[in-house]
């Protein structure tokens, strides 16, 4: 049972590697992404669509092209569990989306999906083997044609600064950006010299003290940043 | 100049597999993020806010564990060129961000950001070369506090069975899912079987001789589906 061009072993790890840890959601992912490219021409441009921002995104970003930052992956949550690749200039594509009416031979699978029973309470190594059993067959197919609006190409009409914050911003936002319009997610506390180490003055107010009593009640598979991905 | 774990070259390599084509946009994006890594504690639990949708996003995930999928990523588009990694419980963190004001001394750079002349008429290779020469050198850095909405842990209330589409979805979201309420990017136009291959039968209406004249029309550096990513 294949993922792409991985077998099921070596998919599960570039999962954990990608991801973090061996996210079921994503696993299944792996055999979403895998039926919808059987039913797709081999060769064409296609984009993507998520319909759920938990951990499919990362099997789409894994197996193919199409990325957040590339743009060439959109996720548009409406909270379903489905996938779709689509040619990227008419909308003709394939969407594949994990079936209720299909998991009912798989209880842990189900389970896991509906959320019947606590995290501590799931056996995640049958999990993990009744989903490489299952494979694609959890799934349905349909034929879908994705509305003009989602596949228009949006040319944006440059940059200028904001006279706020002095930082580029898309000049069709209005007079200033929208972070200063009121939508930036935090307070800034204070500008920092980036060409100053941050322990060589006033520059970093964080201690390492102050971070350790956090880190001590965490306990976790935890993964250092800046850890190569692979 | 490194970018965090790897060479300029390596990272460089890793943006092409990842991203597609070696978007100006994740080189720089990988100085910003080693930036702020250098700037917060070796260990901790730390998520990541991308204040763009274009290209950032894929340095974090390249270089963190932060991803689209598993949520330590989360793509707040206010349209500036800017990143901020922070511990995920308290919301203190670093921004990065590349400064307009320590451009001028990169004049391919501030062509490409401000997108001064036509993609046709810019040097890609020296582009590239003043990319990595100046490094870090044109982000700014700011400390941070993200505002506690943003680092609240969304706990969802459980699925249920769409009477509709007789998918399952967030039982919050109402009396049938948001697609069938209008929200769905696409029209089904027919339902597949997956377990007919699509060449047996009614269920691909998709003949390769459809997609071919758009695909030679379309002369790009196209990376085929469901390849390795590295």
């Amino acid at each position: 049972m294949n993922v792409c061009s991985y077998t099921f072993e070596e998919y599960v790890n570039l999962v954990k590697s990608f991801h973090g840890y061996v996210a079921p959601g994503v696993v299944i992912g792996g055999f979403m992404v895998d039926l919808a490219l059987k039913h797709l021409p081999k060769d064409g441009l296609f984009d993507a669509i998520c319909e759920t921002s938990a951990c499919l995104p990362d099997a789409i970003q894994l197996l193919t092209p199409c990325s957040i930052g590339n743009r060439w992956l959109k996720v548009i949550d409406v909270g379903r569990f489905a996938i779709t690749l689509y040619e990227k200039y008419r909308g003709e594509g394939i969407r594949v989306f994990l079936d209720p009416a299909k998991i009912e031979a798989w209880p842990e699978i189900k389970s896991w999906f509906f959320k019947l029973k606590p995290r501590k309470e799931q056996n995640s190594q049958l999990l993990l083997e009744q989903i490489k059993e299952a494979g694609a067959d959890i799934c349905s197919i349909q034929q879908v044609k994705v509305k003009p609006h989602f596949i228009k190409i949006q040319h944006r009409g440059g940059f200028t600064i904001c006279p706020l914050c002095k930082e580029a911003y898309p000049v069709d936002d209005g007079r200033i950006c929208r972070a200063c319009q009121g939508e930036a997610p935090y307070m800034v506390s204070q500008i920092l010299d980036n060409r100053r180490a941050p322990n060589e003055g006033e520059s970093d107010n964080h201690t390492e003290s102050e971070y350790k009593e956090e880190r001590d009640v965490i306990s976790n598979n935890q993964i250092r940043r800046g850890e190569k991905v692979q």
